[in-house]
């Protein structure tokens, strides 16, 4: 264990831990950013890394994808002074003085000491690791409607959405508006959605809910030219009556909610009812001095 | 008055109103912005237009300048679908259905109807209107130390903070990071100031507090081969014994607060006590139904 100790450690490295560092650097803190290493499933710079395609992030009016758009945020970090480590934080002790930051694990395990910790680890959607699913990530499949809903690729084309609760009911309505069919998977018999939600979409004639039904994998096209295959249709089963069929579908959006990675906090933090770590409203305040908490 | 009633119309050009432009096209909800005509003093594009290199927006590693920013927002705006017009609104009746939003004045009146009004109208920095301000605003003048104060034009130099209140403290310990010396200029013999902060000013060996002193004029520099001039120092006067004097500065940095754009609301919404829309806090949702407040 090293005896300096940082003014600032920031814990992730999506945008809100960039946008974290780079006030800090310029607030001459020095910030020490950990990115992480495949930390919650996903690459150094989070989420967006996962995706292909930005349109809604204000300032690129020709889009911009995920990788480079994370890449600049890094550059600019790093161009103001953090110093960024890739290696995943195990866990912190956010009561001692300084604070405790751990990182690795056996021989290679250290530990770093900050006066303040930021933390903006964000979250990981959740997904269903069937067949076909890794190779037709973005290629037809996403996570988020409202990111990727609008793009020239499911525009009049056959949509599936997983998931019976207030996201999926959301997603179904916006994706909707762009889409020639919405086809619902709902693994029970009703959703979980408030009344208001379900009323949307049991009005929404473009929508058509599939009850007790459970995707089972994504087909994919014959790859083109550049090697690249696309989404062209998702295999279900009924689980009721076991019968399996295939829904014709260009577009897969999982609303089956997120995993906050918070798992490191053991506790030390409190939580919200989905995972979230608590922040006093319109501040970045945790209930503990000196920790504060940064998303988007 | 034309019958057709719009789905969205957004009031306000700056970052939140092009956010919720960009939003709200891919929304395919087709929004109306107004983006005013030199509306709270600045031009379209809102606070931003007034600045010149803006650093800490992530995603921009080698900066981007305040106007360059907004016109990328807007380009991306309009590339989704938005129409823009360029005039101020006057006033709301956000309590009619539609909601009513009223243009221009005599011949030129005009309404216009919509189902939901976005609010992004924001604030404006307060200025004093001193001699020797409108020329060297951006060019040593500045009313946003955050965003300004670490550019190396002020590294290692004089710096001039004027306000006595919280955030006058808060950019005056912010600046004395980079400057050599902060002075304060303070109108009243004691700041406004919450204790914590007024004792972390007087504990700061780099801040220097003139006490019931008025800034009267910034002095330019002579003009460079480019016809610019940059400030080099503030005359002041002690508003107690009417002495004069000039402190050598290269930076001056207005905290005396900011002038919600809410006028046209005429009470419509509650208001705080700064007079800032009040939403439900985490939301942008006002009291009034289909009235949202948008800001950054």
């Amino acid at each position: 264990m090293s005896d300096t100790v940082e003014k600032v450690i920031i814990i992730g490295s999506g945008p809100a831990g960039h946008t974290a560092a780079i006030y800090a650097a310029r607030a001459e803190l020095s910030p020490l950013m950990f990115e992480g290493f495949m930390a919650g499933g996903v690459a150094a710079g989070g989420q967006l890394t996962t995706t292909t395609e930005v349109e809604n992030y204000p300032g690129f009016p020709k889009g911009i994808t995920g990788p480079e758009l994370m890449d600049q945020m890094k550059e600019q970090s790093i161009h103001h002074g953090t110093r960024i480590i890739t290696e995943t934080v195990e866990s912190v002790d956010l009561n001692s003085t300084p604070k405790k930051v751990f990182v690795g694990s056996g021989d290679k395990a250290q530990t770093y000491l900050a006066e303040t910790v930021i933390i903006a680890t964000g979250a990981t959607a959740k997904r269903l690791h069937i067949k076909g699913e890794d190779v037709l990530w973005q290629k037809g499949i996403s996570a988020c409607a409202v990111c990727d809903g609008a793009l020239p690729m499911f525009r009049e084309q056959p949509l599936v959405v997983i998931g019976g609760g207030d996201s999926a009911c959301e997603e179904a309505s916006y994706l909707a508006k762009f889409g020639s069919t919405v086809h619902m998977l709902v693994r029970r018999d009703e959703l979980r959605a408030s009344k208001a939600m379900q009323k949307r979409v049991f009005n929404n004639e473009k929508i058509k809910i599939h009850w007790n039904t459970n995707a089972l994998e994504a087909v994919g096209s014959e790859p083109n030219a550049f090697g690249q295959s696309f989404l062209e249709a998702v295999k279900v089963k009924n689980n009721k009556t076991g019968e399996e069929s295939s829904i014709e579908a260009k577009g897969l959006f999982y609303a089956i909610g997120h995993t906050p990675n918070t798992a490191f906090l053991d506790g030390q933090l409190p939580v919200d009812d989905a995972g979230y770590v608590v922040a006093e409203p319109g501040t970045t305040a945790t209930s503990i001095s000196g920790c504060l908490h940064a998303e988007m």
